[in-house]
């Protein structure tokens, strides 16, 4: 068994439907997944920050990822989020999302304890690759400093590549920070960088990004991974004007309960709208804002 | 079976040692729980972020309570740390402890998410008490937004008191916001306050603290009670004062890393230094300085 091929492409960072007892609702969600694999999405970046993943407890975790696999979507197809404050519990996730044969895994950096230092953010990964201690893992860093407020810097990334060049894979950067992402892919050519935005994705691409993983991908995949797939067209310009018209329109929204809304909306299924505390659906008004602006962009394409 | 009396006095966030493979050492650590004890502690607040609690997998955190139980600490004198982002890792850990016969517990606001309302933190805290749904419940919450990033606001507190009279017993203040702290006691008087620091404690309780739950009461569990048992005495204020400049040394260092460099030299084992990933031990500069400075306090106060 050996190391799946990086990840390239759009990786919608897929939402998790919840029942009014807050349990996860299999149906809707193995639907969503599957649709969007068939709007053209490259894979599935399951279980991070849009998806609640730190909102399920850590048995849901893995059960919700199993259930997928059943539910006919391929392993090779999931990037899930493995990342907990904990060794322990980072490894039992990772080695279970290995097991399962997912493509590799995204991990936040230890997320409780604030201004740790680059060394201890070092131990903290060369421990979980050791007692995971699999040569299929692949793992990805999850940035995103605005949630978990630490970042993986530049200098720290070296050093994991240069101590683990077979396991660190490449980044999801929910920075938003273009210098960062452009360094990154200019210090190291074989490492899979992953804007968060599709907004990025044209620029990053044409600087060797791998593609992006996206929340907003959830409700836009098919023009996104068409923007993917088409980037060096000449006629590229007007869709990646769509999508990033989209794209600025989701952010004003909250991103998890804004992509709930339109799935509920879309799917004709009011349970889409639910999240699990402490984040709280969009209200009324604000929906209703939200698909106007939406539905106000699609007028404009389509006309 | 009925809820336990709100706890007062002292309550060392208890330090947790670890063995060269990153396993708890349960001989110390037990003996260092009941050394505490011995020297005045009232009780153990243990497993909160000076404990590694958020480095600890579930499992260890559940199995850790087990062993200081079985290892002579009476389960009414333990208030764990029991808060997990999810809020069914939170239900988890918090059964566990009031059914272990723990005297309450303290929940740390779901810490992954930033920027979350008044509304999904009290939907947070409504949804575990109703699924731990047990009478012996006591829970305090734990204010750390330097850790947390989120707070739980004096408007919050009222809500959640109101609605769960019987539950919401007090907080823990990590803040060192005097200003909020004074507000709470003013305005919720049965609530039982816990500012983190002893060098707030003396003024704290002129206004109606419970008492303190303090990182560096590992250290310094005798004077610390001292102060409290006698702190409406003519002669308190050399104590407080000797009290006080510990603390503020111990404050010049990190907190978790600093209080296991004072234990491994105070009981003479090197293992107590050892930290987790993410964090670090202090450097042998850092740990002479530190002990340095503590020697010329406790020669100032034999003199």
């Amino acid at each position: 068994m050996t190391k799946p091929a990086p990840a390239r492409g759009v990786w919608p960072a897929a939402s998790t439907p919840f029942r009014p007892d807050l349990s996860i609702d299999f149906d809707l969600y193995i639907a969503h997944c599957r649709a969007l694999l068939k709007e053209g999405a490259h894979g599935l970046a399951a279980l991070g920050t849009t998806s609640e993943a730190n909102s399920l407890d850590l048995d849901e975790r893995r059960h919700a990822l199993e259930k997928l696999v059943a539910g006919g979507i391929p392993a090779d197809k999931l990037l899930p989020g493995t990342g907990a404050p904990s060794i322990g519990d980072a490894v039992k996730l990772t080695k279970h999302a290995v097991d399962l044969g997912c493509r590799g895994v995204l991990l936040l950096p230890p997320y409780y304890y604030k201004g740790v230092s680059d060394d201890g953010l070092f131990a903290f990964v060369a421990e979980v690759i050791k007692r995971v201690n699999d040569p299929r893992l692949a793992l990805y860093l999850y940035n995103f400093p605005g949630m978990s407020a630490i970042a993986w810097s530049p200098e720290l990334i070296g050093r994991l590549i240069k101590e683990f060049p077979e396991v660190i894979t490449g980044l999801k950067d929910s920075s938003g920070d273009v210098p960062y992402q452009n360094l990154l892919m200019e210090r190291f050519p074989d490492f899979a960088v992953f804007p968060a935005s599709e907004a990025l994705l044209l620029d990053a691409l044409k600087k060797g990004a791998a593609g992006c993983i996206s929340a907003s991908a959830n409700v836009n995949a098919g023009p996104i991974s068409k923007l993917y797939e088409n980037w060096q067209g000449a006629d590229i310009k007007g869709l990646n004007e769509s999508v990033t018209a989209v794209r600025l329109t989701m952010q004003k929204f909250n991103a998890v309960a804004g992509v709930k809304a339109v799935l509920a909306d879309r799917y004709k299924a009011p349970d889409w709208s639910r999240t699990r505390p402490p984040l709280v659906p969009l209200t009324a008004a604000q929906t209703k804002e939200l698909l106007g602006e939406l539905g106000k962009l699609e007028a404009g394409i389509a006309a």
